[in-house]
Order: C-alpha cells, then structure tokens, then sequence
C-alpha cells in the first residue's frame, strides 16, 4: 500500500510513521484524517500546490479523510505590525470568498464532495487569554528558534515580532483540535507540521505523521514556486498560458517539471528520461511536458490546440528565419511591471556581462518591437508578446 | 523637590524624567499616578519590599497618587508547566485574601487610606486572543531575550516556556491601562518596567518614568533578601525577632543595613558611620539599627524591650564565661529545615575547612545542647534556642 505512494521524494516524520498509522486505522476500522493548512490571504493555486494536492488524492482514494484547515484566525488580524502590505487583516466576508475560490481551484485536483472544509478561528477565537498562555507554556523558546527563518533572522538581528512565534503553536494546535493523523505539506513546513506533534503529544493525543513534499521551482529556475515571486504556473491559467509558461523553464528544471508537475506513468518518465540522455532538443521534452499538463487541468483537446497554437505563433518565423524565443520575465514587484532596457537585456542573455549588454544597447544593437532603443536605463514595460532583439541572432517574445 | 526624595543611590530611566514627570504635572495640575506591581503569591512583606515603599511614601507625601497593580491574572493561572510547586494556580478568593495580607502589611510603611489598589485580571481577562496577539505584535523576540535572566538561560540552554516571554509584556499593558507616569520597583525589575515605556509608547501615551531601588542582602549577606530563601526580617516580625535577626548579620551588612533599613536622618548616619571608623564593636552598631528597625515598625517601647531581651538571653551569659553569638542559618528548603551536623558547623565556623570541622567532630570536639555529638552526618533541626559549641571558644545560639 505505501509502494503505492511513492513517496520515495517526499519527507517522513518519523520515518516508520505512516506505515503504522495505516496499520492503526485498518485495526479500528477507520479512516485517517489527513490535515492540509491553507492560508486564505492567497488563493491562487499553482503547480506548487498541486505536489500536496495530489498527495491528498492519493489518500483520498485510499478511502481516507481529507480536511482543509483555512487559517481564518490569522488572516482576520493580518500583520499587526502593518508592515507587511500584503497581508491586511481580512473581513470575515473576504476570508469566506477567498475559501469559496480556494476549494473551487481544489476541484481540479482533489475530491471536494470527499473533502471536509474548517476555519480555525471556530476554536481560536473562542481560546480565553488564560487558555492561550496555557498553550504557550507547552512550547520552549528555543524549540521556536529552531525554526530556520527565526534563527537566521536572530542571528541576523532582523526583528522577530512576539506574536509570530505565536503561530506555529496555533498551526499545532490545529491540529490537536481536528485530531490529525497526517499533516501535510510541503518541506518548508516541516517546523510547523512537528508543532502539532508536539501539542497534540501534551495534549495526551497520539501524535500526527508529517509528510512534507518536495517545493517545485518557479519559472526562474531558482526559488520556489510562489504568487509572490511571479514565477508560477497556476492551475486556473489558459491552456496557451500554460504551454507558453512551460516552454519558457530553463532546460535544468525539466527532470524536475517531469517528477513533479505531470502524471505520466513510471514507464512513460523512464522512456522520456531515455530520450533525454540520447540528446532529444528540451524543446521537444518540453512540449511533452505542457501538454501533460494542460491534460490534467483542462483537457486532451486543449493541450492539442495549445501546441498548435505556440507552433504558430513562435515557430511559424522560422521560416523568416528569425525564431523568437519565449522568455518569461518576472518584474521585482508585485506593483512595478518594468525593468530597465540594461536589465532586461541582461535577463535575457545572461552569458553576456552587464558591460558588455551596455555597449551594445549604445551601438543600436538592440531593439524592441522593431524599433532601436539607445538609452540603457530607459524603463521597458514588461507586455506580453513584446519582441525583443539583442545582436544579431538572439531573439526574444515576453510571455 | 528631586534633592529631597534623596535618589541618589537608585536608578532612573531616562536619567532627567523625574524633573520632566514633576515639572509636567505641575503644569497640569494634576498628581502624577505612581505604580507599584505585586505578585500576590507571596504576600509576606520584609524589609527588602520596604526599600521600595519608603519611597512611594515620599512621593505621597508629595501629594501624588500611588497605584498598587495586583498580579491576580497570572497569580491565578500559576505554573502552567507545572514544574515550579511554588506557584499553584490560586483562586480568585485566594487572591483576595493575599492581597489583604499585602494591604494591611504596606500599612505599615504607606498611607492606605491614600493608595489606589487594582487587579490586572480585570483587563487581562477581556482581552481576546486577537488583542493579545495585537499586544505581542509591540515586542520583539531579541528585546525580550535581552532581559538578564533570559539571555543566560537561553545561553545555558535551559528551557523557557513561550508564556514566560508574555509576562513582560503584560506588566507593561498594566502601565498602559492605568496610565501609568512612574513605575517603581527594585533594580531585578529594570527590565520589565522598561517595557510599560515601550508600550505606552505604542499605544500614543506618554512613556513613564522607571525608578528602581537597590536590592537589599539579605541576612546571609550575600543573596538579596527573599522569602524564598529565608533571609528576611519580616515586616510583622516580633521585635526580639527583628532584633535578633538584625545582629545576626555579617559585619559586611552594617553600611547597607543603615543606608536601606533604617530612617536615620543624614546626621544621625554621618555620626554613625564615624562611630564605625573610630574602631566601635560592630555589635553595638547592629544594635542601632536594630532598636530603628523595631521602631519604625512597632514603636520605641518596643525598640528597648527587645535590646533588654536580647541582652538578658545572650549576654548574661558573658559571666558564665560563654558568650553564645546568636546565629542565623538557612535551610536548604522550605518544607525541611534541618542541615547535617557537618554542615551545620561549617556555615557557623566557616574559617575551618571542611574536613577539619570533621575531624572535631569526631573527636568529641562538638556539642549540642551540651550532648556530644560525633556523627557528622546526624541531622540536626534547627530549632531556635539550640546551642552548638564547636571546639573550646566557638559558641552559638540559633535565632
């Protein structure tokens, strides 16, 4: 049953643990409850998300008990320090609206009717101050600093506001209150998920497994895939949106993209995998790629017309034989869609060096939408299908 | 008006608020509101406390407003970890009935007909969960580790419960509720006087001003005088108590006993002090101090009664030609008041090594209530009144 799983990649607290939790309910003849957090401040699911929710699926069919805990307490107070814009406190409607779009994207992955949906501020908000400290005296400071953002931000001496120390116990508590027997996540909640161990153990509760699944890289091919960061693929995006975002991954994250993001069998990853190693051009790797994703997202159909959409619109020029090359370009903010002609250039062609990229925007080497841009600080907005042209053989289309 | 509060030996923060609180409530017409916490655990009150009260009374004789914040709120939840036996969680009654203790004890020193007494529990206890963690949002996680006695723990790898780091922070809010301009305190409390500043100050209310007292020793003159380590004269003492429990103290002690204990006016304690110079037996200072102690909290009859005691109980003995110095030991713990005859010679004669006082044991060289002891580990109880002789000179009387 765990070979099952395949869980081969993903993190196992403790190690043996599932094996005897699945053990423990087929003695009592129930099901395990299966615990994913999910922050209402964000409700935009990507591909990232898709590596846990498809974990749950799997439990899921495994005729197991999938709940949604929607960390409605937090986001109804936001950032008490009001430093981070991003995260205003949230009325109570817009929690509910969030959650509302929330499990709508869920259904392209996990079973809704199968899935059961709770907000922690039914039991938070109803903790007394006294019972909060009771709470909190089950948990060192030390243990918290453990925490790998706490203790950079220690030692770095970037503050540490009190009341976040205080959410990782909530998230524990969680799941005393839901009396967890999986938590999942992925492995940048491994802290938080050991949490509800820990309560739920002081609490005189079996503890929770914790499964943490791997984090897939964005588009950048360096950080995480994150709303925040730009750089993802969403599970609501349009099939063209999707193939040309797919496209655009650098080669180094294609194995990656094949193990995480698509739904081929063992034997179709192994002979894709072959195919690699015989020097098949990603290009073509990555077609097989998008189309598998655009298969589970929307359909077969879509994925065709997809393809046949990018060949049209990218490869088609071949034959003016000038092929633009998507490039998908994240900007530095959320607010801000610009960059200067210097940067971009540089993003683009990242074998040349800054120096040189300027020499060559001030000797008209460079153009945009046909059209010679001179000035290297000149600030370019970051439209899609804006063409741009460095030198004489590299071609770009923003996507 | 600062010259004659003589606050030269403590600590103010900032250095200049005092001048500034004083001058500004001149201005406005109004008494300034002077704050003193208490931890209604341990309602026994000693001279140590009395460091502190004293001059609260100058600033109500003054004219301004002194406010007595009982700790009921924490009091009442005690040690959530469980580990401290000390701290149980008290009723409310409980609390009450401490805090009657502490009111009639400060009577002694204060004016209660003049003091305001309030309970944290009455704004604690309103406070949601979403207030408090609006609350810790204030405070960071390093100001808080800067506190002397985290810091070292944290260092040493000791655990700190998460709740401890939240009890700073109320006593400030207290400081905000009250609208606090002074918070007094001993210098142990620095720390967490400072924080009522810092949250006044983000809640937009003045920052009060912090003044902290000089911890006095307590009778083994070396730890500061707690209840917890049995080293007090208590405020209700009976005088022979107070009298003999003041000449038991280390010659060390004499200055900061007149300094800290005593209502010596300036004069009285130059000439006093020029006594200790001239080469006057430190006993009949410590008899000085003692007959003020007992005046201040019984009255002159008392005072002189009780040197007659002392001298009919010890110093009569002096034609005997055994003088018993009257001794004062700590026990380990408060529930066993008994240490090993080895021990016990050793802390009363404590130039003889240890393995000397041994060897006169053994040898018959001790005795007790003139029975020859030669057990060095037999324990003994240390019931007032008992003699030890240790040697042919050494004899002690225990107070």
């Amino acid at each position: 049953m765990i070979n099952t799983l395949q869980l081969n990649t993903t993190l196992i607290l403790p190690e043996n643990g599932l094996e005897q939790k699945l053990k423990q309910a087929k003695e009592e003849h129930r099901k395990l409850k299966i615990k994913l957090g999910f922050d209402p401040t964000a409700p935009d699911l990507h591909l990232g998300h898709a590596v846990v929710l498809k974990k749950l699926k799997q439990f899921q069919d495994l005729g197991h008990e999938v709940i949604i805990v929607v960390g409605s307490f937090t986001a109804r107070i936001g950032d008490p320090t009001g430093k981070n814009k991003a995260r205003k406190p949230l009325s109570t409607e817009e929690v509910q609206h969030n959650a509302q779009t929330y499990i709508s994207q869920l259904s392209k992955v996990i079973d809704i009717e199968k899935t059961k949906i709770v907000f922690n501020s039914d039991w938070l908000d109803a903790l007394s101050f006294s019972e909060v400290i009771q709470l909190m005296s089950k948990v060192t400071v030390a243990q918290l600093m453990h925490r790998n953002d706490f203790n950079k931000r220690f030692t770095d001496n970037t503050p540490i506001a009190m009341h976040e120390l205080v959410y990782p116990i909530l998230q524990g508590f969680d799941s005393v209150k839901i009396e967890c027997d999986i938590e999942m996540g992925g492995t940048d909640q491994l802290f938080n998920c050991t949490m509800g161990r820990q309560l739920q153990e002081s609490h005189k509760k079996s503890p929770q497994i914790v499964i943490c699944m791997p984090l897939l890289k964005g588009l950048d091919g360096k950080e995480k895939m994150s709303k925040s960061l730009n750089n993802t693929i969403g599970l609501t995006d349009e099939p063209n949106e999707m193939f040309g975002k797919t496209m655009s991954i650098p080669d180094t994250l294609i194995e990656e993209f094949i193990d995480l993001t698509t739904d081929f069998s063992v034997e179709e990853k192994k002979s894709i995998l072959l195919k690699i190693e015989n020097g098949e051009n990603p290009m073509n790797i990555k077609k097989l790629i998008a189309k598998n994703i655009i298969r589970q997202y929307h359909d077969e159909a879509a994925a065709d017309l997809a393809e046949i959409f990018f060949s049209n619109q990218f490869q088609s020029k071949n034959i003016e034989e000038q092929v633009f090359e998507p490039a998908f370009i994240t900007s530095l903010s959320h607010d801000d869609h610009r960059l200067s002609l210097i940067d971009l250039c540089h993003r683009l062609k990242n074998d040349l060096s800054k120096s040189a990229v300027r020499r060559l925007i001030e000797n008209g080497g460079v153009q945009i939408d046909t059209i010679k841009m001179t000035d290297p600080d000149a600030l370019i907005e970051l439209i899609p299908q804006t063409k741009i042209k460095i030198g004489k053989r590299a071609f770009f289309e923003l996507l």
